[in-house]
C-alpha cells in the first residue's frame, strides 16, 4: 500500500492501487458537509458513515453520499469497517469524540480548538497516544497554497533566520453575541488559529506574550467581557519578535495576511481577489474585493488538509498539524488571555 | 422543472427537485475526461454513458464515472435515456456528431473549434436548428471569472461605449509541429477563441480585419506554411477598434489578458497568480507566476460553463456561446487568415 | 574638460572643474519656461539669454534667470557667447533656427517635431552636419526613467531577442481643434513620440507600417480630417511585429505604457500613481489616479533629457535622441499617414 | 502680504508679490546642504546667510548660494536682516540655538529630534513661546505625499473613526555604531519619527505604550545597550490601539509603510518604487526595488516641508509639526523606553 505525491500547491493524493481509507464524519454542520463533499473528491478517501444529531440534515447527507446514517455518534465509533473520524462537533464534544475513536483504534481529524480546557486536552492527546493513531488538527491554514508557499520559502531559506513576523487577522463580521459568549473569548476562538500560524511559519516556540485589546467594535462585548481588536506581540525562543494584529470585523472582506523580515529581505503572503478586473477611471483604479470567508478563502486548503489526513491515512506519514500543535497554541491563547487581564507581559511557561 | 440560481462568479445551478439532465460523453481525451469529471460535481446532472475507441481509457472511465462505456459513438447517441452529449472528440469528427445528436433530438455541447469548414459548420447549425436542440459551443474565456467580470461591468456601463479593446493571447509552449499541421492554422486553431471573446466582450460584430504575423517562435513553421506571432486589427461595426497580440509560446506562463479603454475609463482583465506570495530583497519585488495552462487557468470556467450547460437543459435558457458564434468566430479567423496570406485588410463579409 | 555621471536613473551631470556650458533659450512658452527653470538646476549649465517675441514672457524668463532678454531670436543666435541653444518655439519655425544656430556654431536642443516637412528637416540635418554641431531632439520618453529602465534591461539580454513591442498612448484629453487643425495629424504630431519610443526600446528599424483610425471621441475631427483612435501595427527590420494603440482621451490621465515579449519573459513600463495610498473598503481595493500630464509624468525626463544635453557639450558625447533619430519617426509617422489613407500596408523605404 | 497656495500634493507657495522671507541656515552637513538647496527652488524665500564650523562646506555652500558665510552659528543670529533661521546642526546643540534665535526675533525650523532631554526640550519650548515666533519640527512624515494623502482621506471619513493603526519602518542598514552610542537609542532617534506620525495620522494622543525589542540585527548593540528590532504597541485616548514595527536593517530598502483600520475599510500608504518596470518570466513576476534612502523616498517631502514653512513665514500659518508636537513625540519615546526596560506597559502620563 503505496502513495506516490507530487510536492507542490495542488499536491494531489494519487489512488493507490486497492488503497483505501474508510471515513466516517461526526457533525454534519457547515464544517461537516463541506469536509464530507470534499472526502468524495479524494481518491482513496470513501465516507462510510456520517452522524448527526439533527435528522433531516444527517438524512441529507447520507444519502448525497450513499453513506450509513447514526443518530448518535457512538455508533458511528462503534463500527468495524473504519478506519478514522473527522469529527466537526460543536467544541464542547470534541475530546469525549477523540478519546472514543483513539480507544476504537481510529485515526481523528478533529476541527480545531480541541478544547478551551487544556487538561482536557491532554487527556485526548494522552488517548490518542496511548492508542497509536494519528490525531490531526484543523489548523487550516497550514494547508492554504499562500501561507504555506511562504512557509516554504521561507524554510528553504530565502530571507535567512527570521526577526520579525506580524500576521494580520480581521474577519469579515462579528459572530453573533450569543457564540461569544460561550466561544472562550477571542484568544481562545480566533487568534489561537494566528498562534498556530505564528508556529508553523517560524518553526519554533512562543516563549513570551504580550496582549492589548478592547472591544471597539461593540462594545458591549466588555460585558461578558470579551474583545473585537487586539495587537498581541510575541516574543520566540530565537529571540525574534511576533505580533498579530486582530479584529473581528473588516469591511474588507476576510483579510488574512502574514509578513516575516528577516536579514535577507521579507516574504508576505496576501489576500486573494475575487476576480483579476481593474477599472481605472477619473477616480483612480480599483480592483474588486479579496476573495469571501471561510468557504472561498480557504477552498483549496480545506481540500488540501483533507488530502494529507488521507495521505497520513494510506501511508502513516504525520499530519501537518498534530495534537500537539492544537496544544501549544491552545497554551499560548491563555497566555495572551492572562496578559489582558493581568496588564503584563506573560510567560507561555507560567500555563499548563 | 425549474431551478433558481445565483448570479455572482460562482453561480452554481441549484439542485430543482426531481430535476436532473442525463449526458452522454463523447471522447474521453484531455478535455473529454476533466468534463465529464465535472460533470460529476454538479447538482442535476448525470453522466449516464461515454465513448471513446481507445479501450483503457474508456474503461476507466466508464468504472470512475459508473456509466456505460461504447467504443462507437453512434452507439451513445442511439441510446434513448439521455437528454444531451458533450462532444470532446477531434474537430473533424465534431458535425458528424452534431448532426446524429440534433436527428437523435439530443442538446449538444461541442468542444471549439466546430469544423475547420465553415461548408460544414452551417449543416451542423441547420441540423440542431431543424431539430430544436440547443447547441452550445466551448468557449471558456465566456464563463472565465475575470473575462465574465469585465464583461458584466462593461455591460454596466462602466466606461461607456468602448472605443478600443485588446486581447493578450499567449500559451506557454508551442503545440507540436504535427498538431499544427493539422490544426487549421494559428487564427482558426487558437486566436478562434480570442475573436469570440472580442465579440462577447464589445457584444457587436467585426467588420473588418488586418493581419500581421510571422514564424519568429519557430522558424520552421513558415514551412508549413504556419506562424506563431501575430497582430490582429479589428473594426468594429460601430467604428470600435480591437488588437490581439498572440504568441505561440511565453516563458511567463499561460497570459490571458484584456483591456477595453471607453470615455469613461478603463477596463482590464489580468492574469491570476499562482499565489499571493511575494518575496522582496536587495534585487527587488518578486511574485509569483501566473496560474498555469488550461486546467489551472481556466478551472473555474470549465466547471461554470458546464453548469451553464445544465441551466440550459434544465430550464430552456440560452447557452452563454451558441452555434452561430462558434460560427462567427470562424469566419473572423478566416478573414484574418486571408488578411495575412493577400497583405491588406479584408471585410468579414467577403467571407462564406 | 571631462566630467565623470553616474550611470543610474537620477544620472547627474556632475560639475567638472571650470567645465561650464552657455545656453541660449529660443521660445519661453510652456516648455521653454520648463526648460530654463531645469538648466538652472544643472551643475555647468548656465542660461546666458533669452528670447520670446512675447514682451511680458521675455522680461519675467529674463528677470528670474538673470539671463538678456531678446524679443528677436536671431538676435540672440547672433551673440558671441553662447554654446548651445534650446529651441522651444512653435514647430515651423524651428528648421530656420536650427539652420542659423548651426551656422553659427551653436549646439543645438530641439524640442519635436523638428518640422511636419521631411525636405526641411533634411534641411536642418544637412546644417548641424555641414556646422559639425550636436543636434539633439526632445524625444522626452527616452529619458523617462521608466521607459530607460525598461529599454536599458532589454538592452541587457532579461528575455532575449524581442518578438512582439505593444505601446500605449492615451492622452488625458483632447488638444484644441484649432490646434488640431495645423498639427499635422495624430501620427505626426503624437505618434511620432511612440514611432521614436518603439525605434529606441528594440534598436532598430521599422520597415513596414499598417495603420487603422476612427474619429470616435469627437467624430467632428473627421472634418479636418483627422482621427483620435488608432491601432498601428509595426514590422521591424529583424521580422519583430509591434503594435502602437492610441487615444487622444483617457479618463485615467496620462496613459503612457510599453511591453516587450521575447523568448525569456516580458518586460514592461508602467504608469507612474499620484501617491501610494490604498483604499480598501466593502466595494473593492481602490489605488489613487496615475501622475498627472506631461508636466509630472515627465518631470524627471525632462531634466534628464538636460543634463544628458550638457553631457553632450561638456563631453561630445552622442545625444540621447539625435536630428537621425528625427528624421525616422517622422518617416514612420508619414508611412502611418499614407496607410490609413490608402488602407493598406505601407513600407516606411516608400517614404521620402 | 498674501500667498495663495493650491491644496494639492504638489502644493507649491506660489511668489506673492514682493514676499519674501530671509532664511539663515545652521549647520550644512547633509541636511542642511539639502534644506538649503531646497530653498533655492522656492519662491519667496531667500538664503541670505549660512553658518558652519567645517571651513570648506561653509565656502563651498556660501559660493553656490550668494550667502554670507558664518563660521560661528552665534553672528549668523546675530545678523539683523534675517526673518528665520533653519537649524541643520548636530542634536546637542538645537536647544541653545533655538533659544538664541527666539530671543532674537527669529522664527526657527528645527532638524528632528529637538533634544534628547525633556526639560531642555521644554525650555527651547518655552522661549518661543515667549518671543512669539514659530517654530516647526522636521518630521518629514507628514509632508510626504503618501502618508499626508492617507491623512487627508482618513480625515474625510473614508474609514470612519479608526481602530487599528499599524507603522512599519525599517531602515536599509543600522548606523555606524559610534552614532548609536550617543543617539538616545531606537525610540528616541528613530521611532520618534514614527510616534509623530501615529498622532499626525489618528489627530489625537498616546496614552499608553508597551514596548518589546532585541538586539537580534547586530547583537553587540546590547552592550550599549540598544535594540534594532522593536515591537512597541500604543493606545491611543479613544481606546484605539496602534503598533510599530521598527527594524535598523532590510534588504528591501528604507521601507516606510502605514495602515490604518476602522468600520467603513482600510487605508494604507505603501512603499513607492524606483521605477515602474516589471519582468516576467519563469521563475515569477519581478518589480524594482523601493525607492531609496532619505534623499529619494523623502524628496519630494523634504521640499514640501520647507513650502510649508515659508507659507508660516509670510502668511502666519500654523506649521505643519511644532514644538508642542516634538514634546509630545519625546515623551511617547520616553515611555517606550520605559516599557522596554521594566517589562511593562507604561503610561505617558508618567513621563515629565
Amino acid at each position: 500500500m503505496s502513495v506516490v505525491y507530487t510536492q507542490d500547491h495542488r499536491t494531489t493524493a494519487r489512488e493507490a492501487e486497492g488503497a483505501e481509507a474508510r471515513l466516517g464524519v461526526i457533525g454534519l454542520g457547515r464544517m461537516g458537509a463541506m469536509h464530507a463533499a470534499n472526502a468524495a473528491r479524494i481518491a482513496g478517501l470513501h465516507v462510510v458513515a456520517v452522524s448527526d444529531p439533527h435528522g433531516p440534515a444527517l438524512v441529507a447527507a447520507s444519502e448525497r453520499l450513499g453513506a450509513a446514517g447514526h443518530p448518535d455518534w457512538r455508533e458511528l465509533v462503534g463500527r468495524d469497517d473504519l478506519d478514522a473520524v473527522l469529527i466537526c462537533s460543536p467544541s464542547f464534544a470534541h475530546c469525549d469524540q477523540i478519546i472514543a475513536a483513539a480507544e476504537a483504534g481510529l485515526h481523528v481529524f478533529c476541527e480545531k480548538p480541541i478544547d478551551l480546557d487544556l487538561a482536557r486536552i491532554d487527556a485526548a492527546l494522552d488517548a490518542a497516544k496511548r492508542a497509536g493513531v494519528t490525531l490531526q488538527v484543523g489548523f487550516n491554514r497550514r494547508s492554504d497554497r499562500n501561507f504555506a508557499g511562504l512557509q516554504r520559502r521561507l524554510a528553504a531559506g530565502a530571507i535567512g533566520t527570521p526577526w520579525l513576523l506580524r500576521i494580520t487577522a480581521r474577519d469579515p463580521a462579528p459572530q453573533p453575541a450569543a457564540y461569544v459568549r460561550t466561544s472562550g473569548g477571542l484568544f481562545a476562538d480566533m487568534t489561537v488559529h494566528d498562534f498556530d500560524l505564528a508556529r508553523f511559519l517560524l518553526r519554533e516556540e512562543v516563549v513570551e506574550v504580550s496582549a492589548v485589546g478592547a472591544a471597539l467594535v461593540d462594545p458591549e462585548l466588555a460585558e461578558i467581557p470579551d474583545i473585537d481588536c487586539a495587537i498581541t506581540t510575541l516574543r520566540f525562543a530565537s529571540g525574534a519578535l511576533g505580533v498579530i494584529e486582530h479584529c473581528r470585523q473588516s469591511a474588507v472582506g476576510y483579510d488574512q495576511r502574514a509578513e516575516v523580515h528577516g536579514p535577507h529581505g521579507t516574504l508576505s503572503a496576501e489576500n486573494e481577489q475575487a476576480d483579476t478586473v481593474v477599472q481605472a477611471d477619473a477616480t483612480g483604479v480599483h480592483r474588486s474585493r479579496i476573495a469571501g470567508f471561510l468557504a472561498e478563502r480557504y477552498d483549496g486548503a480545506y481540500l488540501a488538509e483533507l488530502e494529507g489526513f488521507t495521505r497520513c491515512l494510506l501511508t502513516g506519514a504525520a499530519p501537518v498539524a498534530g495534537g500537539e500543535d492544537g496544544r501549544r497554541a491552545a497554551d499560548i491563547a491563555a497566555a495572551a488571555q492572562r496578559s489582558l487581564v493581568e496588564h503584563r507581559p506573560v510567560t507561555v511557561s507560567e500555563i499548563g
